[in-house]
């Protein structure tokens, strides 16, 4: 066995003690061998020293291609967003600009902490590619979408869907999953819900969709059926204990139960609804009712960063306001939202540091002004801490940043690549 | 006259335009004397090669020393966090305690780019002491109060808060003036403002109060004198054009009209606000009606960071979710806010990076992952940026910050003292 130590840090547990202890990782199989203080030096050693060592942050819903639009086009609502900006250089996308985008997110994610995510996009190939080479753990899907497509061109986006999901499971030694993505339920017709939905079941895809994000994505399914989205949703066998829907913004009392009844989780992505004004979901009410809820930034187009800590911080405050009741959300649920709840939507063994979990963490910097005096470091976390506080960062054993140093990927290659994409992607769409 | 010149950064304008020019400061009075490329080398140079250089940011509501407070007390409304947890403690602080939190706090706020504050707490010739120290410029006030005093031990907190108010005017070399601060309107008696805001008048002190921060502090008021607590403010002569409120989160149409025909400026604290499920103020209906908004991170306890970034963020966030509209409190508002309208509010010629004001600035750090790609800087000023992207602090023509090392505290010192502090009050206040 080939070992590294995660040395000298205090330990934040599933239960939000925090231990001062040291990480012995199984580096063959990437995975926690021991907490404790051991005899044997390890092969490799990570310092921790003043640092909190955390599970690896889940970003259970993003664009990570997106980053290329990061200030693009800012303070417009989501339709207008999508149709005037976002569609139209979409449009013009190729699987390169895709890499570069996926890079510069990955890159970013990492620097902030994250250590899994779960990615809906065009061009998923190169995304693969790029979670491979740079090492994080994603479950990762082909966006799917029938408006403004006749039906030949919707059936063939449905199939590359399935097509990807089936080839790249299971890849890049198991940190590569797949998801069925149809983008949501306004954007892709009934019928091609009841042809694939069954198909992605029996393929053993996990279903994740955009759902009940602004009031706009509700009243047309109310008109038409007379029901719920979620309702809706149901009917068609869309709400299993595999599938995670984004958003969940206007669910009612009625959809939080059903939820609960299917163990369908839930991502909120909190800046996102923020910065497109679509609503604050009713994340206290949902962990009430027994809805498993993850956290996610959405697509940097949207938020405009990749920065959990950020999300976490966004999502106890707004959780607040949406209860008006400033005990709502409070921190721990946060941390659990980040980290366990993440990793149990997208179906991986992480979010928590214990023996036998993946070794997926990340060390903070606790040494900081803003981060003094420590009362309470898990109120520090989500209330005080931010990405650029991680010094180191681990996935499957491997390390990803050593003291702020990207190991797998060069921070300035990915930069000067992301930037070039960038401008030739929007002069083109121009 | 001696000089300072940034060099070979890219400049913001008041017009939020970007220009590519140096920044010539006369170190003798503090002020820009030019912007653009000069012949002749200054005496000393500051490097803001591939950074952005934008006029230090203005924290126009704060309580410094309360970063001792940082992370002690969570998650609770604000009357149950302010009986149970904050003033029990604050009964056992002393001058020796704000002394040490102040430090920590200046420190971090000029970290994260902030060169001016609004500070109202107690024992303030110990915050005089620090801000002077430090190198900032400050507006300070003795924080006074008459619930559970009785009249004799008011009147002392008033005598104590206008004298500080006169003594402490105009001190280091014009960087530390005074406020008036009666805490809020429903935690002083009306008779205390009848007695003391004409004498602050008269001593040509600005006002600032807590005002309309909760529903809580609304009616009582309206119950009471069957008036909104402005109206009842006005009366009072307290909304003057130097006048300035903190919050201002429950302000109807009447309230809003009566601000911007007295000049009354507003502070608005969204961290706080969300924290605290206070409420979302206005801001968008605010600035329709010509009432100045500055911006303000409130006390460490409430937030729990002192970061103006975090703050322009999330005034960008609630403002759009406050009015159900995305296009609400665009990213060039929310710099206005906290730039030139918290100068403005301040009344220091501050907030814009133009010959004649205060040199007062920061340059941040752009060659980073989630600043790139570069579309707007504008956007990622409010959207992307954080106080740790923040290179040089620079106040009143003095280097406060190089390079992320603090020029005029030792950041190590600062943060041993205030662990040490805050370590010690709490154990006297159980």
């Amino acid at each position: 066995m080939n070992t590294l130590a995660v040395t000298d840090g205090q330990v934040l547990r599933p239960d939000h003690s925090i231990e001062r202890t040291d990480v012995l990782i199984d580096t063959d199989d990437g995975t926690i061998e021991a907490l404790g203080e051991f005899d044997e030096p390890a092969d490799e050693q990570l310092d921790a020293t003043g640092g909190l060592v955390i599970p690896g942050l889940v970003n259970a819903h993003t664009h990570v291609a997106m980053t290329l639009f990061r200030g693009a086009a800012d303070d417009k609502p989501l339709d207008a967003w999508l149709q005037e900006d976002i569609w139209p250089v979409e449009a013009e996308l190729t699987g390169e600009d895709v890499r570069a985008g996926a890079r510069l997110g990955i890159a970013e994610m990492i620097r902030s902490g994250t250590t899994a995510i779960a990615d809906m996009y065009f061009f998923m190939p190169e995304v693969a590619a790029v979670v491979e080479e740079a090492g994080i753990r994603a479950r990762l899907g082909h966006g799917c979408i029938t408006v403004g497509k006749d039906d030949e061109a919707a059936h063939e986006d449905f199939e590359a869907g399935l097509e990807f999901a089936r080839e790249y499971n299971n890849t890049a030694d198991g940190r590569v999953k797949t998801l069925f993505t149809p983008h949501s339920l306004t954007t892709v017709d009934k019928q091609f819900y009841e042809e694939y939905i069954p198909k992605a079941h029996d393929a053993g895809i996990p279903v994740h969709i955009h759902a009940n994000e602004t009031t706009q994505e509700v009243e047309p399914l109310v008109d038409e059926y007379g029901k719920r989205p979620l309702e809706y949703a149901d009917d068609l066998g869309i709400l299993t204990e595999e599938t995670f829907l984004a958003h969940g913004v206007h669910v009612d009392e009625t959809e939080r139960e059903l939820l609960a009844e299917r163990g369908t989780s839930v991502v909120h992505c909190p800046a996102s609804n923020m910065k497109l004004a679509s609503g604050m979901a009713p994340i206290q009410k949902l962990h009430d009712a027994g809805v498993t809820v993850a956290l996610g930034t959405d697509g940097a187009g949207s938020n405009n960063d990749l920065d959990m800590f950020d999300e976490m911080r966004d999502a106890a405050m707004i959780g607040k306001l949406a209860e008006d009741d400033a005990s709502a959300v409070p921190a721990d649920a946060v941390i659990d939202m980040a980290t366990k709840a993440g990793a149990e939507t997208l179906g991986f063994d992480s979010g928590r540091l214990e023996e036998g979990a993946n070794a997926d963490l990340a060390v903070l910097d606790l040494d900081s002004l803003h981060l003094m005096p420590q009362h309470d470091l898990v109120s520090h976390l989500v209330y005080a801490a931010r990405g650029s506080d991680v010094r180191h960062t681990v996935c499957d054993g491997q390390v990803l940043m050593e003291d702020r140093e990207l190991q797998t990927l060069s921070a300035d290659d990915v930069m000067a690549e992301a930037s070039e994409h960038a401008t030739e992607l929007f002069a083109r769409a121009e």
